[in-house]
């Protein structure tokens, strides 16, 4: 999503003990770190909405957010401080192409793409986080069995997106072309969502496996 | 699609000559008796319209249509007779569940399944035409490379088609969520599917391939 710039973000994201300078120091600890089992990661998250909610509702996963852009990762954390900085909750900002370098191989249970820029010119295709490019780093830090969750109101993307996923072999565990036609408690409803939905756009969503 | 019974469609259907009424004595055959090099077939074809239309738009491939429903039949065949009965194009009026019987393996260049019935309830989804029962019978007939294209308006039978599909080994060659987003010269729209553009339904296509 574009947004304006914010003055603030540069100073405050300095300030902030949950957000990770240097994600390569911790590669391979996480979820030592965080106490936790399982890993989950949302990569493009925005301001931060689903990550912060979905992480205090599932207290039982390591949560990482991960945003590229200054100023919604400054609203990302500032949501994070507001709803209590929970501990087993860490943010990333940086660019998610570095991503390999900073989870080691197979210390990722779970990725979540929502809603990620569709980049419609072919000639950007390759930004796409679910292109092809990005798709064999995260084999790389999924464990086995371990899934991606993707949720978009971009029909073009998504459909780009089933055929990637295919072909770097994953597995389609689950598919909608219209999730929110029935309800899921179990997954949040960010504002950003929410405005899709009122104007009667489907979410498409899909969930992909990788066997390694 | 339901539809009332027509008292003529019995007799009329027995006067049809290219209507056939052993499949199976033409096994093997089709190609050779059609004139063409590559077969494409319909299964559940209701009152013919895409059948008749890509038969006369593409007259360089055999078509056959095939339909249990005995007035949806004689609605196809007096449509077929209205367009020229043209001879590259047969009718099956019969249960494609045994369509294994009716070609020789891998005699099917392509199949098209259009608006299919869904059979919304669990326990009847073992009667729709892209259940993993009925694709055993088209791995059989298809050729190696061969395609099955699926449209409908329904997005449960389009979900559950994506993972049976899937699980069956076929390759998602092409997918879309809303087909008529953009132009498709090359493909018809029957009077049933403009109904569902009118109403702003989206049409959900995919283009399944098998390799052998």
């Amino acid at each position: 999503m574009r947004m304006r710039r914010l003055k603030w973000a540069h100073d405050f994201l300095l300030e902030q003990e949950h957000l990770i300078q240097d994600p390569i120091a911790l590669k391979g600890t996480w979820k030592k770190v965080l106490g936790k089992d399982q890993l989950r990661v949302e990569i493009g998250c925005g301001k931060g909405d689903y990550w912060v909610q979905m992480g205090k509702r599932y207290p039982e996963f390591g949560w990482i957010g991960i945003e590229k852009n200054e100023s919604a990762a400054a609203l990302a954390m500032r949501n994070y401080v507001e709803h209590g900085s929970e501990s087993h909750m860490r943010f990333i900002y940086n660019d998610a192409a570095q991503i390999d370098e900073w989870f080691e191989d197979g210390e990722v249970d779970v990725i979540h793409l929502n809603f990620s820029d569709p980049w419609p010119k072919t000639r950007y295709h390759k930004r796409r986080l679910s292109h092809a490019n990005f798709l064999g780093k995260y084999k790389q830090i999924l464990c086995d069995g371990g899934q991606i969750i993707m949720k978009t109101d971009n029909s073009d993307l998504f459909e780009f997106s089933l055929l990637q996923f295919q072909n770097e072999g994953f597995e389609l565990s689950e598919v909608s072309v219209d999730f929110r036609r029935v309800e899921h408690h179990e997954d949040v409803i960010t504002e950003y969502e929410k405005r899709f939905m009122e104007l009667g756009q489907p979410i498409y969503r899909a969930v992909f496996t990788l066997h390694k």
